[in-house]
């Protein structure tokens, strides 16, 4: 295979070490502990979400654990690519996260220094979850070493956007449909569009789910589904709009569940339940009613919106993905556009209609249409000029009959049933040799 | 198959949609967030609970994870109804805690509305667990649209069986030994008889786990075992019931797995642990300390009564679940009898001597006995009843053959083993034959 | 086989419940519950810790996570020993958590009464990470009787350290990288030193993983590194010092992914990833920063930390593990030497370090150095007279040939496709008899 360098035994390890000890370094220029010792010039401050340093650590505990159990353990339904969903999964969190500090940060400089609370690791945790949408899209077919890429640049992009959305347009996105679901999703889709491989038209045998593996992803759908409400509410103002951020979420994905089932169940031959509905368009409530989260929106209007995600995720799911991939050359491995992508984009809307129904304060329902504007464009052109760096051919992108499997970046066990497998045959072939 | 119609296709989608959009219509009509602007007048309102509307949130995830990951899990035990038991579960809990709301909510109305708080979302995912329970009593003999059947019908007692306990007999359940696990586990008990199947008399090929369907049962186990403090002390007054409550759970199931262990190892072939007692029967001394939870039982008291539910629990599951199926027609597929219902009876009976000997202020031991009977009561005519109506041909009930199989509402992946299994033997043959 | 007595019918469960007994009867007569009403003569009391009795209730479920969770599945990575892994996980630590509680308590006693609080119960956790780290050395070669054993002597001569460490040295470890992670590891060390097995020089056949357990062994690696900033700051002094002490093992922890997964990459095959490492050296920064953990080192020390205790930990797996077993008779299963000894005395150098250079109030060096060289000390000779213990006849303890299998002391179900599997060849055997 002259056209694919895979080996990584250099190229990987001396990106990675490059890439911790030039972070280590900006962090002992930049970076320092938040002594609460603030001088209140910004108003987005951690000073109006927390009284005690430690008084979200129990939000960012929910948060961390949706990141790196949810998102990682989601990717696993691959049959054999469960190493590396997981396994890169915390890899990119991990760098991203230090690299989401560093980025956030510099807009919110105080005496020209990052200072870290519990407020800035929990958006830190929330800037990564951007990468890991996109790493759903294009599972399977890029290389660690491209990963990390996109995790940098995909960071860098994702802060000036938030800065934007939120410091310039002042508009609101509590539950971050717009900025980080749309944004990931669009971004990853976009990558996706400019890596299409046209070997894998017609599928490919790994492409696809084994029993157990389906029930590893289901742990993180889970624990995805079980944190949502904390994720849109972790930095809502305390008091009443962080407690109707986890209400409304809360229902959202309840009634969101009993539309994707139903869908799920409608769309399938002879009426069964799809696994890949199953794992995903039940989240798809949490997603876009997270605009919407601490907004005056009453408990059936969140109960609406996640109805709707889930109907529209799981046909998405169904007839959409096929379409995106056979005409418009996008292979979205996790099916991210269904999950992040348009509800993203129905949260981005229902949060127009709500502020111009008045359900939030000082909100200007223009200024959500610039925000959902804005976060699209950014995702689009950030990650089609990503995609381009990510396509050099020095970055080790697997071959098309080596996607989706472990075994080329992974140390993998040899199954012991096929090894008696195949001793078993052996076994036969010598039998028969004999008589 | 003449009698069955298992094909799920109009009959499951439109159940669902039907039942998510009355529900939303009813929320509409009744729920609001609770703006923390109490009248008072109701003793068992939130106020006396929370002084701030978030203070209960990280209880609230706790019991959250143990309805959707502990009981979801815990039942995938079976070694081809995974599916079915994390995603169904999943399924009712979250149809179940909109249902709950509403249930519970009509005992608690301020000016005609149900005020949704934290509180109130805890007690929501506590009226799911009534359900889970009586699920794992039937798991793999009922369709989905039955299971919906029951969890409207469960609810909808479980309430007024709560609203009679609390606030009519001022009974103490705090942990909900009487009217969650002992309610739950007789409930379902008596569905099963009802829908009794002589067909499985015999026992079932796919009645059974395999080696990694254990461990993921397990995941459900440990989960629950560690978050039950959470469950038993969510709803306790602050201060020290709260503490108390948390402490004699911690300890209780720490006495419990000990016994658990050393009874299974005792009545096993060989001294050998069985992993459906380690599954269940650890969890036993978190059911049985719940009415005590909060009492001043001393440490040393909660560690006798989980003693005691570990020894209750594994031998039931051993001796008397056996007998149950052949000599009453009680097929109890989870075993909840011995992991909900004698454990749940046996906290209740433990609160009847706590509160004589006057461990707990203002107890009153006939109510808690007429607690722990009207628990049973309604357990077991309603679930005769609910067993009547599940009966009826026409909800999609699984023929014997397909029983603890996923096949039947999922679609479920072909296995790689199988398939490379079916062509070596079709090589072999084709070999044969051209020998 | 004469030489050993594996049935486990009586022995197990009568040492089961002897133990529980005993430990009931000395709960009863000196365990009660903290009502807050402390002398306040103790210094170390949990009044300086806690405001309110529930305070630290979360940082408790966190730590509560890492014990029976994160210790229990990072252990299921061998393909046959999952039940053990996390069954015999769950008996020691829910055995040693009573244990810990008596051992620790005698230490700091109310008026001849022990005194239950959260604080006290995440020391029992903690004491009981001690002996699951220790397990580690030795899992897949000990039996439940002997782990019963290791449990009390370890969690015993703990208790003893720590008060040396903690209230006459007067040293600083709040993440515990000294007293429990150098404890642990050197104690099992020992104890495996003592049960080397010549027979196992060359490696068995179950002594490795099958590609589902290595998935089941990252839910424990993930939960294990999410949870481990609560671990290392849940006993620090609130305000500032317990926020300096979770951003610094966050931060300790995501360099060390890094460093572990470049080290990984180059010294392996191919530059490809090896799960072990990944399992286990992404959480060496968690071990490592733990005794700096509250100090003001800054956010780049701690990450610097981690960056080293990648390197050193992946390494360590790589070369120096196959050494230990070679040259010093030292068969460590789980490699603890590389994720908590090493990493554990980096931590204590490190605190050395960082106080001789001021970072702390009130350390003194020497006091750390100290610190260092008792928990060493107690853990070499405690750990060496424990295996000498362990190693009479009667035990149990496996054969050379059964270890590594769940099989000698739990029920394991017949694998569907192995049985298939010798239905199809008995089908192949007939048809050439028949032939």
């Amino acid at each position: 295979m002259p056209a694919y360098a895979t080996n990584m035994r250099l190229k990987f390890p001396i990106v990675a070490l490059v890439l911790e000890i030039i972070t280590i370094i900006l962090f002992a220029m930049f970076v320092i502990y938040d002594d609460g010792k603030s001088h209140g010039h910004d108003s987005h401050s951690n000073k109006t979400h927390e009284k005690q340093p430690m008084d979200l650590y129990p939000m960012f505990q929910d948060v961390h654990v949706m990141i790196f159990i949810g998102f990682g353990f989601l990717m696993t339904f691959l049959k054999r690519y469960g190493f590396s969903s997981v396994g890169i999964n915390l890899l990119l969190a991990a760098f991203g996260l230090q690299w989401g500090l560093l980025m956030q940060g510099i807009w919110h400089l105080e005496d020209g220094k990052i200072k870290i609370s519990i407020f800035k690791i929990i958006n830190a945790d929330f800037s990564t979850a951007t990468v890991l949408i996109s790493f759903g899209a294009v599972l399977g077919k890029t290389s660690p070493v491209q990963l990390l890429i996109m995790t940098i640049l995909e960071i860098t992009i994702f802060s000036i956007n938030e800065h934007l959305v939120a410091n310039v347009l002042e508009a609101s996105d509590v539950g971050a449909s717009m900025i980080i679901h749309a944004y990931g999703a669009y971004f990853g889709l976009a990558v996706a569009r400019v890596l299409y491989r046209p070997g894998l038209r017609n599928g490919h045998d790994n492409d696809g789910s084994v029993y157990h593996s389906d029930l590893f992803a289901m742990i993180g759908t889970v624990f995805l589904w079980m944190f949502w409400p904390s994720f849109n509410s972790a930095i809502a103002d305390t008091g009443l709009p962080q407690l109707t951020a986890v209400i409304n979420t809360y229902l959202s994905l309840a009634a969101c569940v009993l539309s994707a089932y139903a869908i799920s169940s409608l769309v399938e031959h002879k009426g069964k339940l799809d696994m890949v509905h199953i794992q995903n368009a039940t989240l798809a409530g949490g997603v876009a009613v997270g605009t919407c989260a601490d907004m005056n929106i009453g408990p059936f209007g969140a109960m609406l919106i996640g109805f709707v995600a889930g109907i529209i995720s799981t046909t998405g799911f169904k007839f959409l993905t096929p379409i995106l991939a056979s005409k418009l050359g996008i292979q979205d491995t996790c099916g991210v556009h269904n999950l992040h992508g348009m509800p993203g984009i129905l949260g981005g809307l229902a949060s127009i209609v709500a502020v111009a129904f008045g359900k939030k304060e000082n909100g200007n329902a223009a200024m959500q249409a610039a925000a959902l504007a804005s976060s699209l464009g950014f995702a689009l052109v950030g990650g089609a000029v990503t995609g381009l760096i990510m396509k050099l051919p020095f970055w080790g992108q697997p071959p098309d009959q080596n996607c989706f499997d472990d075994s080329i970046y992974w140390e993998v066990p040899e199954e012991e049933d096929e090894n008696e497998e195949s001793l078993a045959h052996a076994d036969h072939s010598k039998n028969k040799a004999e008589a």
